[in-house]
């Protein structure tokens, strides 16, 4: 199973794509869509979203993890996020690929184990649990971490179909 | 000139479409994109995307205003409004249709003479202005009062320009 990581925002937005085969996770590719801040927000979007079109049709993910935000500093930066989220959820959804969002605690606890880890933390992590051989930016790393915590839960999520389909069997 | 006015959100974003002949203002159409309360949010914005872009399509408006919000109520109203505006955003800057952001405030003076009218009072200014036999439904009325504040600023626009214009030339 190939699973999109994507960590929204309007400046920069990760990505990060890793395969799943039993419990091994592979690193397939990653990278940041940077967009100019002088540039006009509409500009911005149209960029997010065709780069992130682009994306998909080279790595063709099955499924797709985005990041949530639950708390926002303040009602325009969240207003702001959400724009990007849009594009991303539109181009996502337009490919026909299953999606889930997770919150950054969930990504967080699957990835380093703790909740409140630090983007530096997740970065180790990141680079540990895929044997890169150098750090990935951190928007990106972000990504992966999201594209990991997804699999995670997938993986686990068959485990346990598996597990009750073959109680019944029994 | 042909302008589309759009009031946007995730459960209902009003469109509506007015020509400007000089100073005469013509009512074109207007309608209301609604979705499902039930269905997810990524499947709402890709009906708000789609149906936008078919309004577009079918309208062909030379320019484009949309209603921007400063003060939302919390940080989770906001990111869903965002949501909404990001793929309206991205259908009108992919049709090339260039545009202008406009404050509730700039709106409803603009149409009933009042920053702080209602929503009834934009009702019935916009079935005046537009010489309309019944109201629009409330969004839709607020995307016209859009529609028509963005024709009345780009003539307005225009005749300074064109003043400018004809001093330089005296």
């Amino acid at each position: 199973m190939r699973a999109l990581g994507v960590d929204p925002g309007t400046l920069a937005t990760g990505y990060g794509i890793v395969d799943m085969k039993g419990n091994r996770l592979t690193h397939v590719g990653h990278g940041v869509i940077k967009t100019s801040p002088g540039a006009p927000l509409a500009a911005r979007l149209v960029q997010i979203h065709q780069e992130l079109v682009e994306v998909i049709a080279k790595y063709k993910p099955d499924e797709a993890g985005v990041e949530n935000v639950f708390h926002a500093k303040n009602a325009q930066s969240a207003l702001k996020l959400g724009h990007a989220r849009g594009v991303i959820l539109l181009a996502i959804e337009l490919a026909g690929i299953p999606m889930e969002e997770y919150m950054p605690l969930q990504v967080k606890s699957a990835v380093v184990g703790y909740g409140k880890a630090d983007k530096q933390q997740v970065q180790q992590m990141v680079m540990r649990l895929l044997a890169l051989d150098k750090k990935a930016p951190t928007d990106a790393s972000d990504a992966l971490a999201v594209a990991i915590c997804h699999s995670q839960s997938r993986g686990l999520k068959r485990a346990v179909d598996l597990a009750s389909l073959s109680r019944r069997r029994r």
